[in-house]
């Protein structure tokens, strides 16, 4: 006999937990069709030469390998096994991993199938990824992704869209955010202007800390960093820049004046938020100077999505990038994606307790009898329910009433079907609302009407 | 710069391909609910303890497993390391894998969460499943299988729900079927009533094979494994019964007279029968005594469905089992459930080209315009057709007509809105139905009227 349990970091998802995912995934999905967006998967494994590389050396390590099938070991001398080590061993005896996100597989997918797919290529992917990171409260080793990109064009409506995807899925699900946006040709031409071009990376990242540990920890940083006591000055007005996202425009296009790929990032951020303003949006959007996420993928837009109300990281953003495909052979793609964060946005709709009822309810009415001739006298009934479009059960033993309405109860089923000796000599239910606790005889066509609901 | 591919018998689902599977899983999905089955979820990844020995020898090693994370090797003798093979340098290295089907994780999962949920316990469950197996046509090393189980019930009102959901979801899917229906207790019978009771396993791989094989063959089998002559040719009858169900059902009835086992199968089907028989199945039922199906771990009905119009193996499958959590320290829960191919589905769909329009259909309707200005027109079009829950369009960049309208055909787009100078200065769009050919200016209210379909 044994205790059985499952990989740490790892989740079994119950009925009611994976109702409340789906309630989210099927919000989100619906959103995206309205856009266009259709769905594709890719393989749990990928070959490590796709995976390897690509999320830096922490990254490496964190990748599920999977040991190759059959004698792995055939073909390695047995006096090098011992003398390789883990790491150098991992080379010779795994050949695939647990895919680590959606976008290294989408970009490898989009290489392999170019003949078979159409370019503007919208695509939408959820599916579960895995890492192989210390767990801890709200980080998992298998987790979902929901990720939504466009591939294969250059206008910035793809921008706008997603902007209108956000708005339309938080507003579906009830939760207040805001959107930040930001855009990397704007970091990019502040560290220009500042002249400290070459240190893009740790500017935008020291600065990316602001919200988190203030500002004279970021300027320290920066110093550390390396970057002159007069680019740090230099950088403070720009920190400070407040107002109306119109008012950083204007104050931004002023001071990247001497740089051209900072008055390109400020050219975009306008069209969209003139987009934005043309068809409205109900969310509002943020210019913040200190977005950054994972920079040196981004190369033009950078978005972030926070709740207002319950105090978590961010629970959607993306960007654009204009090399997906390059390192799998295809130059010259652009594109433009963002990722729902669905463990977070479960958290939140769980804090804020904004599932609506319907998201967990599964049947709508039980059957329970007093005995073998009640339940066979519940078969057409449940039938001619079915056949209309209501999930309904029979409790399939003989059993206690107590224990039946118990079933009803856990099951949150809001109606119950009595059946007795009276019911049946009646050709009638006795229904129960189990909110209400109101019963009544009723017929079939009297039940079909008050479950439908 | 790497050329990519994915490891062998693994598949990319390209957006057409996704919308069929989601067509059929879909199509399952409602039913299932429709009798009250819920879904859960369990992690890719289970504890080797928790696998290993469940699937026989051959099981074992068609389990993919995952390397530790780490330096995996601490703690082996480097000199262990080169001696071990590589099937004992496993046991060492690696304690999880990959899940091998959805039978094992789900006796593991009412176990682990028998507290949380709710017994009689209806569950569904549709998730990949991974196997080191050979790629062949048709084999997978990663698919998905579709399994619905309820456990902690002993009624065979159960057995009588799979076979209603089996009808249903056939009727909706247009695939012709017949449902094949043993009982595992009838051929302990017959084995006893042969005199070879113990030798059940052997008697019931051999007439399995009666389809494929013949008899000839499947008597020689037998002899092989030692039954004797005078089994074999008591078991002759028994194998030729013919006529409808209930003929087949008296003949065992007399038959298995002398064995308690027996006669207790024989009531059981001859109970499902007559309740199928109440409440009505379209599809024809049949008695299949060869039927037998990964015997030893059915201990009452086995149900098998092939489909009519198409030569291909099984497409669903199931029965019900007696112990299934034993091995996990739960004594006693019995439980039925059967399990859908999807990848058989999917290529009978195919095959017989059943597909429904709509399903491989994404988006409504496309706009595409004559450059910026008309793109812009479009934008409170999109947002009002999309408001009212139709998918739509707007071809983002700006390109020639014949390479946007050639997005819309390999989209399978059915309506195209055109937008030039002419249809902006009258507030409308050239609106082309792509099936016919024809086109009409119109106003959106006359859009959403033609597209809602």
């Amino acid at each position: 006999m044994q205790k059985p349990s499952i990989p740490k970091g790892t989740r079994d998802f119950t009925p009611d937990e994976m109702a409340k995912r789906n309630y989210i995934f099927d919000t989100i999905k619906s959103v995206f069709r309205l856009y266009g967006y259709q769905q594709i998967e890719t393989p749990a494994m990928e070959m490590l030469s796709t995976l390897m590389g690509k999320y830096g050396d922490e990254g490496d390590k964190l990748l599920f390998k999977v040991l190759n099938s059959g004698d792995y070991l055939a073909g390695i001398d047995p006096a090098e096994v011992a003398s390789l080590g883990s790491t150098r061993l991992t080379n010779h005896i795994c050949e695939k991993g647990l895919r680590y996100d959606l976008t290294v597989p989408f970009a490898r997918f989009v290489v392999q199938n170019r003949d078979k797919i159409t370019f503007p290529f919208r695509r939408y992917q959820i599916q579960p990824v895995w890492r192989a990171d210390r767990p801890q409260k709200g980080r998992y080793r298998e987790f979902y992704q929901c990720d939504v990109d466009v591939v294969g064009s250059d206008s910035l409506i793809n921008e706008l869209e997603l902007i209108q995807i956000v708005d339309e899925v938080y507003r579906r699900l009830g939760i207040r955010v805001c959107i930040k946006i930001n855009n990397r040709k704007v970091l990019s031409g502040i560290a220009e202007v500042i002249g400290e071009a070459e240190r893009l990376v740790d500017i935008t990242v020291a600065i990316d800390k602001l919200d988190k540990i203030g500002l004279d920890k970021v300027n320290e940083e920066l110093a550390a960093k390396g970057v002159s006591a007069q680019a740090v000055e230099r950088l403070q007005p720009i920190l400070h820049l407040g107002g109306t996202n119109a008012d950083k425009l204007a104050d931004l296009r002023r001071i990247l004046a001497p740089s051209e790929t900072g008055l390109k990032g400020v050219e975009e951020l306008e069209t969209i938020f003139s987009l934005c303003g043309s068809v409205g949006i109900a969310t509002p959007l943020e210019l913040d100077l200190t977005l950054a996420r994972g920079l040196n993928y981004y190369t033009g837009a950078i978005f972030e999505v926070k709740a207002l109300d319950v105090q978590i990281g961010s629970i959607t953003g993306g960007g654009r990038y204009d090399n997906l495909t390059g390192v799998f052979g295809l130059p010259g793609v652009s594109g433009v994606g963002i990722s729902f964060g669905a463990d977070r946005i479960y958290d939140v709709l769980n804090q804020l307790d904004l599932y609506p009822a319907s998201s967990v309810e599964h049947t709508r009415v039980l059957f329970v009898h007093f005995g073998e001739a009640e339940r066979l006298y519940c078969l057409p009934w449940l039938k001619a329910l079915r056949a209309n479009g209501v999930n309904a059960e029979v409790y399939p033993d003989c059993a206690k009433m107590k224990k039946q309405m118990s079933y009803a109860d856990s099951k949150h089923i809001p109606y119950v079907a009595i059946v007795g000796e009276t019911e049946m000599a009646a050709d009638k239910v006795m229904l129960k609302d189990m909110a209400t606790g109101e019963q009544q005889l009723a017929g079939l066509e009297e039940v079909m009407e008050q479950v439908k609901g």
